[in-house]
């Protein structure tokens, strides 16, 4: 089941370098370790913005909510989730 | 290169059913043989809205616009358009 | 797998009487079958307005698509859909 | 008399945590002793964010306002209300 | 139990004028009976627009809802509703 | 002559508790003085939120603004205007 | 007593040419007897778009209300009002 | 000096075809006309959408206001003004 | 040429005291001395808020953003900027 | 390629002065560079804010999210992008 999700980092400029860049380097691995297993299908940035745009493939909204409320970066950003439904134009299947 | 489309699709209710019908059927047409050209190489169902999120892959702006402006559906449709770019934790390419 | 709806009615006021009013009948009789049937698990008036929220039980973002597409007035109706999630101070499973 | 209000809970990243734990834990317990009351009648997580919808029975405006202020996380809280009403075509009672 | 409600009429300019003056006619005998059996307590006009302010004393959302959908003008007006408790500061009580 | 007037209060929840205190006692004895010389003519709390909708009946717009920027938690509000005009079906003047 | 007031003027395209010029010739004269007036103090063009700012001079909100309400074009216009004071840094009195 | 300006072009999708091509096309050569004197700098259209951003280049607000209140299709069009000054780091002059 | 310029004023409450106040100072006399160059034409407090709407007479955008960014409060200040034209229904030049 | 980019500058008014020269001299020496390369192809200041319109010509998306992020005040900007392509009434190639 697919869910668009929209996510904008906010990190206040005077945040702790060290402590933000280690959350940073914790959110990519999780991050890459979810598009490994598929959770994750679609990760983009969104041009000239702190920002992306994802799709994830998740049996669930609650397995959905846990996996994005335990990004390390959770805190700092403004997530959207637009869920997605099969196109019937589309030729492939969600 | 890609780009998020959103597609909002607003046919007046009192629209002669047999026209909008037959633009909806060229649409269909329309938009499977640029998925199968790999042009629109994403085309999700907004769940419970007559709209759609896109990802089209295309060489330039310029392509884009005569892509979605060719649309039959155009005139009846708010379209917004979102640049992506490869994203650093991505595992793939776009 | 719960869905909160909001969905405001928008028919036109020159709109054909006896037309909307049999779409209407249809939107009633199709709506508590839902309900009986435990899909449509909540259905509330907002007061003061030509509108509702409602909580969808569902299987999945399809089957939320194909019921709230099916809806006589869906047509007339401007639609948001916001997926729920388990929360973790609630007495009740969802 | 049912309300259904929106909770978006915006603690700052530098907040003191054992602080900020310690009236999660509150919020936590009174937000069940109101469930268990009957007053707080739904509770839901919305998928992704760090937000809820509820809805809550209670007997005025009076009563709500007073149980919206109590919560501990009152100060950290955006919160908006919408009246419901007995919708004609719910096969239930509010 | 009082409700601050915003009304604004959105009057096509082509509305056939015989019929809609007969509807503020009715409107206007209608919301006197209001104001006078107390139900409506305020009415003030917003100055500028073709819209108003109004304070509503009644038993429930529901008794609410009844008064507002039951307005002459309920099609043409776009309604929205804000619930009002007693303040701690004010001298009087609502 | 009316002003309706909307004042959300704003307070970082890390200001400091005495003062801020101190502030909020002497806005309500200020507030209770303009409502016993009538210029405040109504204060209600919007229900959930830390906000008040009020009725102003002052002598012109200078008034209304010495009376507003006065109050002692004035650089903590958010505050918005809307002037308010004898309503032809109100049956009680302003 | 100041107001500024914002005039955006909708007329659709398909209305009848005859008869909005003649309403636009009526909005004309009208206005410029309200600026000999004094009541209607400043009149500019937004440019670029079909709508003005303009400032108002005028007794009380009713006289405001009156003034605007009785334009010859109201009901093709989307009308905002914000109500002016005194600047304690204005070197003229308004 | 240099202005910003942002059109969206709004056409019923029921227009009359004939009328509405024969102003597209006046609207084109009016439009090339003010580019080759120097009154239209820059015409972009937006990538998906029937709207353009442009650059005027014109000697007050009044001759800006005079040249897009002349185009064949200021009354379909949504139009937003942006005055631009010289910015301290561009290299070349306005 | 004018300008119609909405500056809302933005100080953080717990600013220091004493420099905002020279700042404060700075502003009123810069004001005043453009007030008196007939370059600041009209200087209005918009009621209930710390902000003014303001008319500037100034000869180009350039010259309109010289002066702006040079007001003491600029850092503070949340500007927006609206180009003015020679209204046809005026009756007095701008 | 060209892309419209809107930047505006937020940064807070405790932030350190000299650190935040020193990030302004570096940017407008960055994006004189860019703009001798051909890359930054527009820069205009919107007048009376500290923001601005800039056109880039840049072969894709990446390249562009990589101009952008480069930026020494990109962490205090917030930044919108808008692809642009060729208008059909344009007398230049873009």
């Amino acid at each position: 089941m697919l869910f668009l999700v929209h996510m904008q980092v906010r990190i206040p400029p005077d945040a702790d370098k060290a402590f933000t860049d280690a959350l940073k380097a914790e959110e990519k691995a999780f991050s890459q370790q979810l598009q490994r297993d598929g959770k994750w299908r679609h990760l983009w940035r969104v041009a000239g913005e702190y920002a992306n745009y994802s799709v994830f493939d998740v049996g669930s909204n609650d397995e959905l909510h846990e996996v994005l409320s335990a990004l390390p970066l959770f805190p700092y950003m403004q997530i959207s989730v637009t869920p997605l439904a099969q196109h019937p134009s589309a030729i492939a299947t969600n």
